[in-house]
């Protein structure tokens, strides 16, 4: 059997599509992935401004002269400065009026917050003197022009965008989606809406698994069931690899006399079968049809879900074009106990305040274990969890 | 000031739009929130099957007879029993060939792998004898008939389709998505792609906020930038209020001489000005315009993402009928001291492996912490943090 680690590596070193770039709004960038570095073309902010409501004055023009009741020297008001307008160069020996967000004028470096100030409409009297410079938000205070903001395979958050957009940007360069063909096999296999003759069930890894990859961002490609024909299976696969970047099944593609999916891929390209030491998991293809990466997952509802967060999603965020590092793992206390095995766990659980709880089933056809939980601790080869020890959790928001 | 839990009290107990719900398809419905309880309306599996390919047999039949030997019985193979087919009922002494996920016979109620049996086209002899009943996946393992399956106001994930689809649904009943009215106020602001002038900013905050609501499955209004005459923000904001079930505005509601909004939202409904103990953040408004909610941020770049992560969110979520508990806050270690202050600081940091760093502005014009960050250290008014303290984490995916 292959640990985890050994499938990921090998499954990271196949070769991935060479997706193309396409350039799209920024109010439709959510999400994507960026195919470019972005550097600043301007300084943000561009200007001086001021953080406070109050006046502007310069910090020497005030000290200078006698130094006891230095503070008390009315300023003149020679100007008022609103946010977004232009100011004028101060007057020296006065101070402007000015606002939230307004560019601080030349000559002037310091804001005294209006509670500070006695003020009528001519002049104002700085009651409380503030050090030199403050309030004040100084030009590139944020960003610096030619500044790295983001980096080619960073997929963009609302944060991201309005980093973009503070530069006064409206376009950015991304990644195509990918496109995932998607195709279940299993003659048991029927789906949703139509009746359930005996023996059958219905098809639900399709649900769970065009939600994953669409959460991902990428483009599905539905194949629905595998029929039970090999030439219609051969001219879908044909087909999906065709149109699509990667070409995912679920169920019996490494078992069963009756598989004609197995050996058509094989005709058309080539199959690794891999076991996995995972848990749910185990079986697990990999290879190609017609040049394209072909992933083959087990049939189980939550070997599916479990293989496809674990294993297949940091290879189809690579195929994507996105920089990925590990799953964030944190640290929570288990509330149960479990005896380890020869394969790595991923429990399904539930987070509380005081710790992860097992879902009572974890049978690899329970789908409510995954549906009743928040995430997935993970359970080494061959180690015991014992109620109270930490252990390591990955909860499915951090795998969106 | 108010404190946080505060403000969220207050916020949460203001009137919330009543949302009519409306029926999608299930292959839409990913991050829909549900509108009405799902009870299970059958069985999952609807029938007994079979975990292994193998042979089906029943247990008292192989260990009837002499006790001494009995495992090396050989039995006729009666049926053969394929995935999706329907079995008939079990000849008594007899074994059914059957396949993974093949119903189990009637009759039947073990299942021997294949690979520990010995077996010709006719007949089989089990060499390890499984347990009674193993290998099955009874009627009924993963869901029973009436099982409350998913609640209203549960958001839908992929599991959560998978385990709708596994019930033969192609429909379900959610909430209509919310429709949010968005405001960016301030004279500073220009929108990206239009000309800068002296004195003025982009726009970022649309965007930031636009990202954010459209991640949490809002339908999102933009009115754009404030106008200058009092006449056309009256009309913008009472289409919006006829428009949408929320309205948002960024920037100085709560402050300066020239703010039009602040009073024609007083003149249309009503208007409280909070001071929130939250850093970056503070000034907040809560209020209403025509009937609906009307939430005034900050101006301040990153005090509109934390405004709208930790304060807005869960009124919003409510809003939009889900059941929102508190953030998923996980404990991590600070590689970085910070003096408390008398506010809630909710410090922008990046994850490592070996615990979370700080970023190093955290001003709240500084939109660069916010996307160079990975989520928020919560720190509690006036406690310090020490390198090396175990601090509460909140991550932006967690937020998602």
């Amino acid at each position: 059997m292959l640990t985890v680690t050994e499938a990921l590596a090998r499954l990271m070193a196949a070769p991935k599509p060479a997706l193309p770039s396409e350039e799209v709004a920024l109010s439709a960038a959510l999400g994507r992935v960026l195919a470019q570095d972005r550097h600043a073309v301007m300084d943000v902010p561009p200007a001086a401004n001021s953080a406070m409501d109050g006046y502007a004055f310069c910090f020497d023009d005030v000290i200078s002269g006698s130094q006891a009741g230095a503070r008390g020297k009315p300023l003149l008001i020679s100007q008022r400065i609103a946010a977004g307008h232009s100011p004028k160069p101060l007057q020296k020996g006065t101070a402007a009026r000015i606002f939230t967000g307004a560019e601080i004028p030349a000559g002037a470096d310091t804001v005294a917050m209006q509670e500070d100030c006695d003020a009528n409409a001519e002049q104002i009297r700085i009651r409380e003197l503030p050090e030199r410079g403050s309030n004040v938000r100084p030009r590139g205070q944020d960003v610096a022009v030619g500044q790295c903001l983001l980096q080619t395979g960073q997929r963009l958050r609302a944060q991201d965008l309005g980093l973009l957009a503070a530069q006064g940007l409206v376009k950015v360069q991304v990644y195509r989606r990918l496109k995932v063909a998607l195709l279940s096999t299993g003659d048991e296999l029927v789906e949703p809406g139509q009746p359930l003759g005996p023996g059958q069930i219905y098809n639900s890894n399709r649900y769970t698994m065009m939600g994953l990859l669409q959460g991902w961002g990428f483009a599905v490609f539905d194949l629905g069931i595998a029929p039970d024909q090999p030439e219609r299976i051969r001219s879908l696969l044909i087909q999906a690899a065709d149109q699509a970047d990667v070409i995912i099944s679920s169920g019996g593609v490494s078992v069963g006399e009756e598989d004609h999916v197995k050996s058509i891929v094989e005709q058309l390209g080539s199959l690794d079968l891999w076991r996995i030491a995972i848990k749910p998991g185990k079986p697990f293809a990999s290879g190609t049809v017609a040049g394209k990466p072909f992933l083959g997952l087990p049939g189980n509802p939550v070997s599916v879900f479990v293989t496809l967060l674990i294993i297949a999603r940091p290879f189809l965020l690579a195929c994507q074009g996105m920089n990925t590092g590990p799953s964030a793992v944190s640290k929570v206390k288990a509330l149960f106990d479990k005896a380890g095995s020869n394969r790595e766990d991923y429990l399904r659980v539930r987070q509380t305040q005081a710790g992860v709880e097992l879902f009572a089933s974890q049978s690899s056809g329970v789908l409510t274990s995954a549906s009743m939980s928040d995430g997935l601790v993970r359970q080494p080869i061959g180690e015991d969890i014992r109620h109270g020890d930490t252990v390591d959790f990955i909860s499915y928001s951090s795998l969106s």
